[in-house]
């Protein structure tokens, strides 16, 4: 690959607590034990980065520290292999991306079972370990994902968080192929996705559900209806839609707990919810989740974390093969703070991808 | 078998509302299409048929008729057989039990996926249909259970609900042999039989929770620790037990809302609670169900609704294998209303049988 | 319904062991205890109605009878429900579908664990039991196969044989959507269904492999890769299109040993040989289902029997949505023997459906 | 830990091909990076290092080297943590244990599957890695074993490589707690292990297969039923106990053609066969393993490979509560060969464990 310069730009959050970043030089780390180096040449912008940036996010461990490198949705490739990593099926040219879980111990109890989301080691990319807002990074060999060839890297950026993200979510449900599912919040960032992967990889039925203005994507994306939850009776039209059964699978990806509430209501007996969006401010139960009701239908909650390593490969397979597709727009690393702005006034259209290119 | 008598004995509520029951005579029924005939030997004496007489119970759709025979735990032999049921396993001589479903329809939806107690078209025993405080009685011969040769009639009876309901939820729970899990209301009705089928008959480890009087019929049954909940710092003491982790399943008998708050705090990461006590009053959501707490862990809630034929069959096996007893004392069928009136006082030790035969 | 007819056409094999049928007048039966009557308006024929009409398929218990009224594939409408149906959810004017299986015990033990096609005490339309070239028959009301509304009965009744039966088959092979399978006859009677239920309706991707013929009808139906076995070097082939993993499942539908050899060489580790296709003749073995190659690659056989009734209904709803499509020519009653004898000298093309009107 | 020595003892391979082992003394490595270097205090003797060190195993890639140190049962304590180990939960002093497989890569298609023995890039220890016939040994911190504290290490030892194995099969089986299984093999080396776990670890009924000498062992494992496989009607006598309808599951763990070709018969109805045993000599097809055979009962053919790390794990759990034990006696570094000897000869009677002490 040529010799590795001395320096490279990252942004970082300089003012934590605030919207805003600095672009910075920073040394060329090297691969520790185990260790790939990446050459980055795109990341996402994903809300999560804000939450962190401005430590408005509630499930931080802590407070985020100056000089953060930031986001967790990165692609390039790999430059330099670390010591100890002869056996690892990645070799130096793999494109390879970066997910929120940037490393896992990989042996205590939750790794064991496949939880990579709860692994009680693991590092976050972007949060206390240098994100993906930077021309190079350091990431264990077994855990970057592999990228498909023909997938280019700026696409692949975004499936790596939003999309993954639902597609565990889609499989934990339960749901099969034939199925009618609800995805409450079917037109935002993730829901686009999920009604994608749902009605054009998975060979399930959905029916969207989402503020009226978010209809036509939705559509677009595959949901064979739509309800606006502002105007639509939906629980009404729901068992409509099917032949007065209800939903085999809800999936909840907004953060309102009257989503969540609502819910249940959709949900064929035998049903399952899968909650994915985190409601803000204190902790509110589901409050249509009392024993009754879900002893009476046989209903099912599940908390969906994010998914695995294996997840993040078949999501992009399903991205290589076209079936899903993310409306985005790229920027400079040095436009990165007036992204964030736009994002903090609800006035990004899809997602942003930063060309980290220099 | 002999001429059938053209009058038998049942008891029926009297006064549905009030704790009263009398004996009177029936004419003999004929077994309708698909039917047969059973001459009833024994039927428990569940909590479920106070609430049914005394229409204390809020989830039936309406209220109890003056007359009905109730019961809905009952052993017996067939004595005839009905029109068109030439095809069936069952045989004039064999011997059979009635559980809380008495009749399904077998081609809704629910009877479909395996769901025998959401059929849209149930029949339930001893309410709108003649249960089994009687000596004879009408019954699906597709839908009753068959009582292994070697387990007597009157130990049977009680498995019928009480341990079909527990070793279903416990099948529901996810569990496998080997994990450890907690039941809430261990020592009581349903605990004391969930508790014996989870670590006897299941390879299951059991922590059971329940008010401290109930603790030695809990580790007699299996429980390898008890915990009181009135004294005991359960949630620490549970995951002193379990290697800091917390238990696989928590599986709820009781009827307490405050057994259903805490469940959730003694789960494992990708554990589930299992909802099977039905708490009286108002709904009230399990306060700890919230998005974020569930997700964060990767947490599970089913609630799960009575068992089905085949749940009826592996649960009479373990009993007939002697891994699974009731304690039970027997009564004649005059004695059923002092039999509810000491239910109702709460000085009921065990379960009573009833001895039909006159 | 108006008045019913007393006699009625119906056509049966007067010869078996010949190719030969004659259409007779019957008596209109009337529907026992807990059976429906169903005019029936269409019938598919199967091949294995000429199994059963020549005493050619040496699975059968027993030689045909002369008078059997054969066909297993039929629909038609409710005209009158027999004693002991009130509480059925199917209704006189219902339309309905007959299938392979006409009726089940409900209550053996293959029953309880919904293994339809394995009830011991079941009957098959069209042997032994009387089938679908009639315009008359009664079936139990649990066990017949509600038809969408909007399907047609003569699209419908080839679904109700082939369909179910690949549709169980592919279930079964525990493949997920996004995963590679193998179909080996991938363009026959079944193949093409199961290519078509596979890629359209399961999300599964599809290397179809069969004579070089049948090339054009598979990658129609939505195979992505066809592969003729007598020319290409199929292993080789497979290897490379799934990144020299092979295929999670192979799903056998033809009657070749040779197919079946073979089969085991396309899996991936972990992946599922799905036997369909019987050979006639002597038993013989999977030439490559030694221990040892399944033990090194964990791999697994699993032979499938017959689809029950709920996947009986899931096709017919892939069927409804036009997901899948049978081609088919209609032809009268009296024109039975000349199909049969078309199809005995492999001259027929598609799926012949009996119009049954008269 | 002190000091390490310069050099330390291993038992090596002197002239494979040939039953001869030899003491010599080797230098003290380096735990590489992601390793840790662990003072082994004992290993267990299998066969299959027999099998590595004539060269008599075939499925073995290439022959063995002179100067290789075998073994792969092995259990002893962490002394030096290598590089790029700070995140692991394992640490200096922990006690673990070493299996057949050696190492993985952690991020090919198999170990995303979960498929740890099928991993693509894998090492086994004893066969170009070296093994646990020595002193010290390095290994991924990742891969080690952690051992319970109440289990001494020389009960431990044998767990790693036969119980693991049976408990993957076990578990692979399908059976659940409550069915009846058959166990080919029942009082062997593998076999008397299956049996306790099976039995009072899973909750499930035994019926031991083996040659009449072996029924005490396999009785006194917890078989409810003995087979002598030479004398007995095997089939015959297997239905009688399971009520006419044959076992859930068989699990092979011999190497006997014969007992793959009988196993078939003793299945239940959707039952599974599961291979364990690899016979020796050429490949030869189950000789029952027919489609038609398998499609009428809806059978199931297993490979089960050897076992991923949270098996292990949970094996150790079922040792550590006394529910499996191993019979061994304890030998000296220099008495291997001899051991070796007494095992071709077939005169070892239960396991040995080398005692590495010096």
């Amino acid at each position: 690959m040529g010799d590795l310069p001395k320096k490279y730009k990252a942004v970082v959050y300089d003012k934590p607590g605030e919207v805003s970043t600095k672009v910075v030089e920073l040394d060329m780390p090297e691969p520790g034990p185990g260790e790939v180096l990446i050459n980055l040449t795109h990341s996402g912008v994903c809300h999560s980065d804000m939450g962190v940036m401005t430590n408005r996010w509630r499930k931080l461990p802590a407070p985020t520290q100056a000089g953060q490198v930031g986001g967790h949705e990165g692609v390039g490739k790999i430059v330099k292999m670390g010591p100890g990593t002869e056996n690892s099926p990645r070799k130096v040219g793999d494109r390879v991306g970066i997910k929120w879980i940037a490393a896992i111990c990989g042996s205590c109890p939750a790794c064991l079972s496949g939880h990579d989301g709860i692994c009680f080691n693991q590092k976050i990319s972007g949060f206390y370990t240098p994100g993906t807002f930077q021309q190079y990074v350091v990431s264990p060999a077994d855990y970057v994902t592999p990228i498909p060839d023909s997938l280019p890297s700026d696409v692949a950026a975004p499936m790596l968080c939003a999309g993954v993200t639902v597609y565990s979510a889609l499989r934990k449900s339960g749901a099969e192929s034939g199925n009618t599912i609800a995805i409450l919040g079917a037109g935002g960032g993730l829901g686009h996705l999920a009604t994608q992967i749902a009605s054009r990889g998975m060979g399930l039925r959905v029916i969207g559900i989402d503020a009226g203005s978010k209809k036509e994507i939705a559509l677009e994306c595959g949901a064979e209806i739509f309800l606006d939850h502002a105007k639509d009776k939906v629980e009404e039209e729901v068992l409509k839609a099917t032949g007065g059964l209800g939903v085999q699978a809800a999936i909840v990806l907004t953060a309102a707990n009257a989503a969540y509430a609502s819910a249940i209501g959709l949900l064929k007996f035998g049903g399952t919810l899968v909650c994915v969006g985190i409601p803000e401010g204190d902790l509110v139960p589901i409050a249509t989740a009392d024993p009754a009701s879900l002893i009476v239908k046989a209903l099912t909650i599940r908390g969906v974390a994010v998914g695995d390593r294996r997840e993040a490969i078949e999501t992009l397979e399903f991205a290589e093969r076209g079936l899903v597709k993310t409306h985005f727009t790229t920027e400079k690393m040095d436009k990165l703070t007036e992204v964030f702005e736009k994002m903090d006034r609800g006035e990004l259209q899809g997602r942003v991808v930063l060309d980290l290119s220099g």
